[in-house]
């Protein structure tokens, strides 16, 4: 009896955080033998590989890999390995619970600001006891989306519902019920024009590096009932400029920022974002991982693939999402 | 040529406040002469009164009063008048524009509890990067909306569809989409049992007065990720026990409330939720009025009476909403 296929785990540089993958995709795979990448791995038996920032370098050199697997919506971490296997494709996660968590996140944050929560908190702290006759109802707010994937499609429908005025803008033309859509770089500053809370959930790519900087922040909607326009970003922090973020802020370009990923993270304790008034953080936790969910989209691949069908949710190396 | 017949604004406790809205029907009411109620009358030209708490017994002796409107959802402060004329219909406001807004209410500050915006605004100003790996979902956390009507219904959907786990609870059985429901005396303590975060959306009624007590807090859900019940009231201050609220965060019965109503407002410096570390307070702004939608909807009731139509959305005085 021959032995089983491998499905190696590598997760993080060392392979700390591997266990409890491992431990969750055993359960699900049966006839696969799952492993960490770290230890001894018979190289000739693995057929599929579940990454997280993997050591760039280490998924070379498995004769018969069929696939790989990223452990996240995001596949930065991945593309940017420029020894990458280049016939074997990637697979990206597409997890409805993962999905769920982000537009949790942007409903929420868009809401803090729309609301004002912070406004009233310090008015709590104060005992002032101030109505503000003249908010906006939702409907009179003009919410934007940058990237309208699986996440940002799924946000950009929940805060529709919400009742707030939504567009989104994506690399090639998208329609969406009941929202204006814009593309590609022609779309891009009528999209700025109009938008007064900007939400950012796009890859992290060669073409959207550094895009939240201090020249996009000019081309927002200034005529905004908050006093400026709203910087939320969930997407990753190669997007954002934190030096542009923190002058806008200070000059008046933006108003406030919610932040969930950064230039580097943790974010570092000298960084001024951290008590910047109009700042809000949250430490990369927008849409934290759920090992069921995600290891059981991963089996399901897997089946799919091994009855013989084509590799589905992949990765466009040359676009690099 | 007679005068036209008169509809009157009873706008506060001395007519001050009257005069936007006064201003706004004049617009929306042609063929009829609005007035505030302060001032001279001509008694048997009233035709309609709009009322927020009016005067008690400044609405009787007008011979041919149609119908009276209340300025709002609530209509606890015209029943309590017991010089109410017994055989004119009282109309309630059914707008889609305060719906919604209490509605953002309601998700945003469900939505500030499930994910711990407080805790990260903590961690933010100790610069503490903490990610939580047990965050639940929404579809793991079960909230529990007391009454279902106009604003219930809607709180509960788009709870629902951030994909909270919602039940709602009513006076009569009520069948709603993907919504388990729970009704009555008989009820409301299965309800209770199931809900980690409650959301209160009741009208203050002799029945519903003073429901918000200890002895219904002790019957909330114990097993919730937060630590405790969590409780949200956008309802009527005089729901709620405030005493009762203070002994049972203190007592470890809740864990946390958010409160936009209070037995007294404006909420009295000397009240110590103004400071209670797990209460948030907001000054009964959760769904401020808009002087078009309301008129708007009152001209068309006006129009659909005028043309021989019966009245709709009317009080039951008997049940008190
Ligand atoms: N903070 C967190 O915890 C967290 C968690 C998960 C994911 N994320 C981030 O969220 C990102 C989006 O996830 P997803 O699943 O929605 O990705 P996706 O399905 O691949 O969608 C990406 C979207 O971005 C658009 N886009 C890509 N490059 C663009 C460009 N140059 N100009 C304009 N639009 C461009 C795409 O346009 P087309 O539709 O035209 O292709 C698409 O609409 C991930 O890549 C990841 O970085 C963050
Ligand atoms: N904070 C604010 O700014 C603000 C703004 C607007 C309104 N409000 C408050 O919100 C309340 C609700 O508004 P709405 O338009 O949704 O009212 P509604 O359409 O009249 O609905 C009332 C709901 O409460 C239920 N209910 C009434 N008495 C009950 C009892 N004894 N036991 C169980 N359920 C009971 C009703 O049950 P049935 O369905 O069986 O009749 C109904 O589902 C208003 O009365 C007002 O006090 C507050």
């Amino acid at each position: 009896m021959s032995e089983p296929d491998v499905l190696v785990v590598a997760y993080g540089r060392d392979g700390a955080g591997a266990a409890p993958w491992v431990e969750a995709l055993a359960d699900r795979v049966p006839g696969l033998h799952v492993q960490s990448l770290n230890g001894p791995v018979d190289i000739a038996r693995v057929r599929y590989a579940v990454t997280w920032r993997h050591p760039p370098g280490s998924l070379t050199g498995f004769p018969n890999l069929k696939a790989i697997f990223s452990l996240g919506a995001g596949v930065d971490h991945l593309v940017s390995d420029s020894n990458l296997p280049a016939d074997v494709p990637i697979v990206r996660i597409v997890d409805p619970d993962l999905r769920d968590r982000m537009s949790e996140w942007v409903v929420l944050h868009t809401l803090i600001h729309h609301r004002q929560v912070r406004l009233y908190d310090w008015h709590q702290s104060e005992k002032m006891w101030v109505e503000d006759p003249f908010q906006p109802a939702a409907g009179e707010v003009r919410v934007g989306v940058m990237g309208l994937g699986v996440l940002g499609a799924d946000a950009t429908r929940k805060l529709k519902m919400i009742g707030f005025d939504v567009a989104g803008w994506s690399r090639t033309a998208k329609t969406l019920d009941g929202i204006e859509t814009f593309s590609g770089q022609e779309g891009l500053d009528r999209f700025l024009a109009r938008t007064q809370i900007l939400v950012v959930l796009l890859p992290l790519t060669p073409e959207t590096r550094g895009i939240l900087n201090h020249s996009l922040f000019s081309k927002l909607a200034r005529d905004s009932y908050f006093g400026g326009p709203i910087l939320l970003n969930a997407g990753r922090g190669g997007l954002q400029n934190e030096a542009d973020i923190l002058a806008a802020l200070d000059d008046g370009i933006l108003k406030a920022a919610t932040l969930d990923v950064f230039e580097t993270e943790p974010l570092p304790e000298s960084s001024p974002l951290w008590h910047h008034p109009a700042v809000t953080i949250t430490p990369h936790n927008s849409a934290i991982s759920n090992y069921g969910s995600i290891t059981g989209f991963i089996a399901g691949e897997i089946a799919h693939l091994e009855s013989g069908g084509a590799p589905r949710h992949t990765v466009d190396r040359q676009r690099a999402y």
